[in-house]
């Protein structure tokens, strides 16, 4: 039979493990989530104004004399000065899928903690940790 | 007896029950929780200018040449634009008692959302969560 | 023959005078020119992301769930504590238009200054003399 | 036998308590490590200026004609009324080391407040909870 | 008789020399006019919640756990990073009387910059034309 | 002999089409000279920090794993979401020399609108006023 203190042992180790194994994953699924539940609650209350501000959001950075990975930067740069995290997430995901490679969003980092200084760096952190992630979550 | 499988599953589940069911009422509570404690731990500092300073913030929103309503209004639409997601709780829980409904919530996230552009659409989502639990936290 | 100093005193007390007289006229008039002016630049230039951006701006402060005043204070009182100085200008024509009072407009210079702190101040300096001018301007 | 409800009963107690008396431990500690962690992997991609700008972010605070005690207040006073709340966990860490006392602390977060308006009140929070966890935290 | 083209000269010339000379004071007095001027308007306009805040301003900045010196100093660094010019010409007229030196002017300067980035830079340049006018100005 | 009347109309005449003509040209020439000239001010007080700072924010924008042209849009899209119209001057007058188009110009306001909502609008205003300043000023 388990003592307590067995299943105390047993029980933190496991969570412990989950979380350090489940981390890479779950912060990319974490955010896809959230955001995919919410933006289906808001859509639901059928405000016209918000609908097609996200309808101008999409179209926004759809090719154009711009090409398509350029505008995807574009975002990322302006929402690391504006320091918005899951708006940050968006754009590195979008950057991911459209193969823009570390050094180039590295760069990108370089640009936002210069012109936005050093209040950047805590998301530049958060930012690096969810770029990982993305290609730790798009090898399993 | 339980199996160490059969208890991991037992408390993985109950875990996920309690926080999907639970996630309404604790958003809301959390909040006004975390709050009311550390109001307290500041208050008990007694700095002056600070304690000026939040009684000063409670008259701002007494009914004057504008009516409390509107006053919060302007207090929810100004934190969402300044993107301080505390704020709009506060602002949301005092529009919910004053009675102002979800279509007007909508309109005024809409202007945030034009006035403070996309970076708003992630504090939306939080807030509309929020204004949601606070639904379902007063029906119990 | 008007002597060089007299004529040098006699631009000086001229220019002095008609910038007193023509102050509150000009910075409506400078505003609303310059806006004009500059909008109809933009909108040459057939960028379609921008032009549905600005139609939808005006969409955001029509009639609807709240009326078009609330929603004028509403922008204004972000204007503010965004402090961008010609977006308070736009919103207090608006304001002034639709008769909000000055003891209604300076409630909410209040929220706006207790939300976003003594830097609203000079905003909230430069939002009054552009009220007053609106008074002065209309009377003419 | 240990009951289902019976462990129940034990792991939330127990965890709760961890919960309440692990708190001041550890927001300081979360905070150092996680910082510590996510400096690392940045450095690890090599980026000359960001390693540049973390270079100088460190030699800006470094004694002057003003000394470092000064430079750190001023680091956290412009940490809180830019609303960083990492930034400002840093440089509360930073003035507890150097002897700033609990008066002296609150002085500033009374500056921030005023300049930077009730939107800072959140951030002001979580400081205080923050700079009583250092002086837990110091005690252990 | 002065030819048209020799007034023309004349004038130019004049005002030319007239704006270089006066540069050094116009910035700072043109400030204090403006300032003493409409802060005179606002609270004739008699809104409670505003006049309460502006003395709360002024008992921010008084003598207490820290020194008048280092809270002009904090009201500086917050104004730079919030950049809001009006708000560091006012501290810097503080920080002027008070004996602040150039070289930890400058090192105040130089935490706003890292902390605030890049986009603080045309702050400073106003910001250190109207340190070196305060200089002129009290000269005369 | 000239007329009090006469001179007056003359010179008002004069200067509001010297002003007119001009403007095109002043405003680029306005910008270089003040930049170039607070720059050399600012650098004659020899604070490490800030020249270090300096010589860091003119590497951030080198050739890279991002070309020159693309780096410069970054900083141009940061500036304009983060509300620097001295900022935003800078960049557009390095695309200007790297020829990016008017196309392109405006699909990255396009993106600073989106992201940074209306306030960005007067600060689109003033800065395709300066972008065909700069077309005009190159041709002459």
């Amino acid at each position: 039979m388990p003592t307590f203190a067995g299943l105390k042992f047993y029980f933190q180790t496991n969570l412990r493990e989950a979380e350090l194994r489940g981390t890479a994953m779950s912060i990319v699924e974490e955010f896809n989530d959230y955001r995919a539940r919410m933006n289906e609650r808001i859509l639901a209350h059928d405000n016209k104004v918000i609908k097609r501000f996200w309808s101008l959001d999409n179209q926004t950075y759809q090719e154009g004399a711009l090409d398509v990975k350029t505008k995807e930067m574009l975002g990322l740069v302006a929402s690391m000065v504006l320091r918005c995290d899951d708006c940050i997430k968006y754009h590195l995901g979008k950057c991911y899928e459209l193969g823009v490679t570390s050094d180039q969003i590295f760069e990108i980092f370089a640009v936002a903690n210069m012109v936005g200084g050093s209040i950047c760096i805590p998301h530049t952190r958060r930012a690096v940790e969810y770029w990982e992630a993305l290609s730790v979550s798009s090898q399993q």
